[in-house]
C-alpha cells in the first residue's frame, strides 16, 4: 500500500453496494482500533452497532434522513462512556470524580481518536465511511433510542459499507494556512483570500452561491449550511442534555 | 505493510533519538492529514509546529515536564481555530455564530480527527508521537506562550521524533466491553470484573497500587492520576478561558 497515496486521495463515501459488512470484520475492526492512544489508557468510549434495518429506521430521522443511514451496511454510533469506568469505580471503592469539563473533553478526544482510528482501518481494507455530524445535533434522541444509560454520550457516527461508485475528492487548504511556526501569526486580508482563493474558485462554490442566492461562499457556510440560530439552538440542547446526564 | 499488524501493535513513543524530522517530511505528512474528515470540509483547526529549543522550554512546565517535550524533536500543538473561519467571513460580508458550544464540540473533534490521522501517517512513516493531554489542562498559558489570538484554543499536542527503542505494548480492554449490538446493554458486576480483570492482573498494576498506597487499581486512576479535585481545577480553568475567548 502506498501510504502517502492513500492518506492524501481518501474520501468520504456515501453511497454502498448491498453487500453486506461480515460481522467477524468489524469486530476485528473495532478491536484494532481500541489501540489508538487514549487518556491514561482509561478508554472512555463504547461504539453502538446497527446492523438492523429496525434500528436504521429509528435513528435516520435523527440523522434528518441522510440516505447513508439507511442505505450503509453498518451504521456505527461513537460514544464518550464514564459510565462503564464509573461502575468499575463503584465497585473497587474508588471514588470517581470525572462528571466535569476536563474529563468531557478528555474523553471526547479519546472517542474520536478510536473513531478515526476505525476508519482509517476500514478504509485501508477496502470499506468506505461517513461521519454524521449530525450526532451531537440530537443526543438526547439518539441516547434515547440506543438505551444509554447517564454519563454516555452520542459524540459522532460513521456509516459503513462497501462503496458504490468512486466517490468525489474534495478540496482542502493549502497546509501553509493551517501550519503557525513557532508562534500563531494571524491572518491578513491577504492571507485569507489567498488560502480561500481555490475553494471559492470551484465550480461548485459558483453553484452553492447561486442556488442560495447569496452573494460570497463564506454566507452560504456560515448562513445557510451552519446558521448561528441553529447552532445556537443544537447548543442548548446538547448543554442541557448534558447537565441532565454527565455533569450531574 | 501489514496493516492489522501495524494498527494492533502500535505503541506510543515517549523516548526519541537525536536526529531531527526532516521540515520537508513534517510539512508534507501535515498536508496529507489534513486530508482526514471534518465538518462541513470547514477545517476548523490550526496547528503551531514548536521546534527552537526556547519553544519547548516554555511550553515544557505548561506539560508538567514529561520529558518527551524537551526531548522531541518537534512538538505539535493542535487548536482549534474559529479565528481563521471568523476572518473569511468577515471579509466576505457573512454572519459567523460558531461561538457556541455545538461548534465547539464540531471543531474538537475536527481538530482530533487532523492530529489523529498525523499521528498514523507519523508512525507508518517510521516516526514515534506521544499525546500530551495536559494541553487542555493549561490551555491559558499555552495559549499565551504561542501567541494564539480569540477563538482558538490548544487541544492536544504531539510529541514527535525517531523512536529510541522499542516503546512498551499497553494493554486494551476485550472488544467485547466496549461493542454494544443495537441497543447499549449495561454492565453487571460480572461483566466489570471480567472486562478489567487483564488490566489488574498486569504486574505493574500491582506495583502501581503498592506505591500509591491504595487497595485497588481503579483507585490509583480515580483518586491518585485523575482525582476529583484536579479535574473540577482544570475544568474550571478551561471553562473560564473558553468563556473569555470562544463562547465570547
Amino acid at each position: 500500500m502506498d501510504i502517502d497515496r492513500y492518506f492524501s486521495t481518501r474520501r468520504t463515501v456515501r453511497r454502498y453496494t448491498a453487500q453486506e459488512v461480515d460481522n467477524d470484520l468489524l469486530t476485528r475492526l473495532i478491536d484494532e482500533a481500541t489501540h489508538a492512544p487514549n487518556t491514561g489508557n482509561m478508554q472512555l468510549y463504547s461504539v453502538i452497532v446497527t446492523r438492523s434495518d429496525e434500528g436504521k429506521r429509528a435513528l435516520a430521522p435523527l440523522h434528518f434522513n441522510q440516505p447513508s443511514v439507511t442505505g450503509c451496511s453498518v451504521l456505527l454510533t461513537f460514544c464518550i462512556d464514564i459510565n462503564r469506568f464509573n461502575r468499575w469505580c463503584e465497585i473497587n471503592r474508588a471514588d470517581c470524580g470525572f462528571n466535569n469539563m476536563q474529563m468531557l473533553m478528555a474523553a471526547t478526544i479519546d472517542t474520536t481518536l478510536f473513531a478515526q482510528q476505525f476508519n482509517t482501518l476500514a478504509e485501508m481494507h477496502g470499506l468506505g465511511c461517513c461521519y454524521l455530524g449530525t450526532t451531537a445535533y440530537n443526543a438526547p434522541k439518539i441516547a434515547e433510542v440506543l438505551h444509554l444509560p447517564d454519563g454516555v454520550v452520542p459524540l459522532t457516527a460513521l456509516t459503513v459499507g462497501y462503496p458504490d461508485g468512486e466517490a468525489p475528492l474534495s478540496d482542502r487548504l493549502p497546509a501553509e494556512g493551517i501550519i503557525h511556526n513557532e508562534l500563531y501569526h494571524d491572518y491578513t486580508d491577504a492571507d485569507i483570500n489567498r488560502l480561500y482563493a481555490h475553494k471559492e474558485a470551484l465550480e461548485e462554490s459558483s453553484r452553492f452561491i447561486a442556488e442560495n442566492s447569496k452573494e460570497t461562499l463564506a454566507q452560504v457556510y456560515a448562513e445557510v449550511r451552519y446558521p448561528r440560530a441553529t447552532n445556537v439552538l443544537f447548543s442548548d440542547t446538547l448543554n442541557e442534555y448534558l447537565d441532565k446526564t454527565f455533569f450531574k
